[in-house]
């Protein structure tokens, strides 16, 4: 007997079950010669002995092997390492010597696009001002249990094939309703196409919509993810200001009378990065502006359901009669970063040629995953869920906004903002923060650079997001702190 | 006493639990005014006895209600309909009003894209002749499980954050061994970007190795998608033939010696339509020119793991010395279509560019099916799992090769594949592959009119792709019946 206690080394509190974790180290000791073809395994009971295990647990380890060819079962006699095994062993290409080492270059050059920048790790194991959700707060019970429900319906099968480019009709229907009874959008289901969340929205809209030169509109403040995608389509970005009503439309307009502007970029909700939110009068100068000169209205509402003072302002999108305005929106902030589920709306028209270029890129999204969501929707889950978080969130808001104002008034400038889950913080010249968040770093707490506003070239801001959402008030309280010791030492 | 039970109409059976459905319930009385504001909820006894449910139920209720902000629950006195109620009515932009129709074209024109066509509506609601595999099989209970595990895991809750663009490092460690021990590749995690599927991967290929008028080869039967992903970066495609021994390499160093060759685009395990294996020569060969002329070559060995005769060669990225090779592979036939995780290795000056794009088109990926993908490769699960696939689907490639042999094979030319889950079907001319897939659909039977293969405009092969591996042995019986009376009938 061999002294298979030892050889097997099983782990009952291991990730693999037990049962694997048998059949695999029996396939390593017929790879190592140890088992040779032809030999008899000991019984199943025996086995279960040696290695003090329950008898069942061997059983299907066996059952495993005969399954993969590593043994045969004869009735009533046992089983045998078989002859045949069933190892792959694929074919190397004649003649050719594999090399020693892998190439750490290409063998030819390309073109380095400057215009996109290399992407940043992101920098998730340590706390700070991060400028994102809370992950502990998602709903992870209830999407694991929407993932399980679908997995496990006899209908859930069609969702393992192929499906429509711009989402299945029924994920449609359901975001389409949401958009329409919580932001007075007026959709149906050719009116959406499913993405990857708002940033694939806006490289579609940027690829199909924008012909090199063409001049898209953004604040001098804006998103930088979103300025990317227009300028590597070829545009111009020519910039207007933004202040405590949001973007400049008047100066807008200004630039309409001397140029065909293509189309401008909003965040109307939550201006992004300032929080600012778009007025009412502006609203309907932009809407006009945009029917009289004829550009798109690109409005990104990434944040729509985090507000917590008044209610918030119905989107551009909903007043739009002819046809103007493209509106974005994802559940990224809502249910989770990580779960990539985002939209378009916008006439079907346009919806077609965006699926075109999604049916290249990307064949279509996630069914399942989007399956689980839109019953979420439909049974009211999300709604649920948002309206507790955002009773934590916003006393994460006024904990930060109250403490940052006793004890560092005099060194940040901002406003607490209405919604989103991020001040705008204005800090002084003499604090500039690539060096404050180098020293932040030291303390294992996060503080951006606030580099990635910084969109003219050469002008300074030193203003950045910080992130309310992501700690507890705890959390915060200490981030606080070490920030205050950090600029006042 | 209100008759709770009519009102309510609880479903014992369906999928949302019934306190939720009485919650659900109760809102909408009270939005009804059925239920007015300061009005006494019945206790929870009571209502219990009135709606014959469990009272814990009603407490669940309750509480949901109370947490939601629509009843307030006070000590000993019970519970009233606030007077606060949380509906959520966002604000109108003033003086806009509302359009009463949706807008059912945009305001403005773009620019058609005329390479790239409408996406086909998937057409899975019938059987038939389907070129993939069979979500029947897809280890539905496998992913199940490792969704679950990895949401209810504490060290979970980082997947549910952003992640690295190129897909977190277990990950790419996991699909770097498994390509390093199945194709004798020698990539490490830097060397590796995860991708939404092959289709992604060929996109972003596209789009940064390919300028304006570059030349691109491929056979003169090759996959439609790659193509207009080729056409679509501005390429000019030059095509060879393609025979029993795969593309014709020596007409491809006629080219080499004429014009400057940016790429080709080969499938070499099993040539796509065709199913042909690139002989070792040519592969000898393909190497050389591509060190010689500094060309590209992109492998898509988008079913390698489909083998049924002799072991699979090893793909050209095996024995790529100088980095010439780029090999885009995926899960998507592996494990389910709809689970899109493909991948590109290649050195890693070229995975930093494509990261680059990718960040943009998509930030990311889907950490948590990765994950799951990954922790079911280091089990050794995928292994199996395609074990037992190989086996059926081996069974029905047989059956159909042995059936259409028998029934039809004076109007149907084709080769038993080695690989791959389709017959490249040649049908004799007298039979339009047109006409013939109506006449099939009518029977709700998918047989597809091979319009996808003529890449040559004006040029009818007659050809198609019919899967074998959608349909079990009794469905496919069934299927080349049809097709026989209905060719010759």
């Amino acid at each position: 007997m061999l002294p298979w206690i030892t050889m097997m080394n099983l782990q009952k509190d291991a990730e693999m079950p037990v049962f694997l974790q048998l059949a695999n180290g029996i396939i390593r000791e017929i790879k190592n010669g140890i088992l040779k073809p032809g030999s008899k395994m000991p019984g199943t009971r025996m086995m279960a002995d040696a290695l003090k295990i329950n008898r069942q647990t061997v059983v299907n380890a066996y059952d495993e092997l005969d399954a993969q060819g590593w043994i045969v079962s004869r009735q009533s006699k046992g089983s045998f390492i078989s002859h045949k095994l069933p190892e792959f062993t694929p074919k190397r290409i004649a003649q050719i010597p594999q090399p020693s080492n892998r190439p750490d270059c290409t063998g030819y050059s390309f073109t380095i696009n400057t215009i996109i920048h290399e992407p940043a790790k992101p920098n998730r194991h340590i706390n700070g001002f991060h400028d994102g959700p809370d992950v502990r707060l998602v709903p992870a019970e209830l999407l694991s249990r929407g993932y399980k429900s679908i997995l496990s319906r006899k209908s859930g099968i069609i969702l393992l094939s192929y499906a429509e480019v711009e989402g299945r009709q029924y994920v449609r229907k359901a975001i389409s309703d949401y958009l329409n009874s919580t932001r007075g959008l007026q959709t149906k289901e050719d009116n959406l196409l499913i993405t990857r969340g708002a940033q694939m929205a806006m490289y579609l809209l940027a690829s199909v919509l924008i012909s090199k030169n063409d001049i898209v509109v953004t604040a001098n403040l804006s998103f930088r993810y979103a300025d990317i995608c227009f300028l590597n389509a070829g545009a111009t970005i020519v910039r207007i200001p933004v202040d405590e009503d949001g973007i400049d439309v008047d100066e807008l307009e200004k630039i309409c009378r001397k140029k065909t502007i293509r189309a401008i970029y909003v965040t109307s909700h939550h201006h992004y990065p300032t929080t600012v939110t778009l007025c009412a009068a502006r609203r309907m100068k932009l809407i006009h502006l945009a029917e009289q000169y004829g550009f798109i209205i690109i409005e990104d509402d990434y944040d729509y359901e985090f507000h917590y003072e008044s209610s918030p302002i119905l989107p551009l999108a909903s007043v739009d009669k002819q046809g103007m305005v493209v509106y974005i929106g994802s559940f990224s902030k809502t249910i989770s970063p990580s779960i990539r589920i985002g939209y378009i709306a916008a006439p079907p028209n346009l919806i077609m040629e965006l699926s075109k270029l999604r049916m290249i890129l990307d064949v279509q999204g996630d069914p399942i995953g989007e399956q689980a969501v839109a019953e979420l929707l439909n049974e009211g889950q999300i709604r649920r869920h948002m309206k507790k978080v955002l009773k934590v969130y916003k006393e994460r808001r006024d904990f930060m906004v109250n403490r940052l104002k006793d004890k560092l008034s005099d060194v940040i400038d901002f406003k607490s903002p209405e919604g989103g889950l991020s001040i705008w913080a204005r800090f002084d010249n003499k604090y500039p923060l690539p060096e404050l968040s180098e020293k932040m770093m030291k303390k294992n707490l996060v503080l951006s650079k606030g580099l990635i506003h910084d969109l003219a070239p050469g002008k300074k801001l030193n203003s950045t997001r910080m992130g309310f959402g992501w700690m507890n008030i705890n959390e915060a309280d200490h981030a606080i702190t070490v920030l205050e010791e950090t600029i006042k030492r």
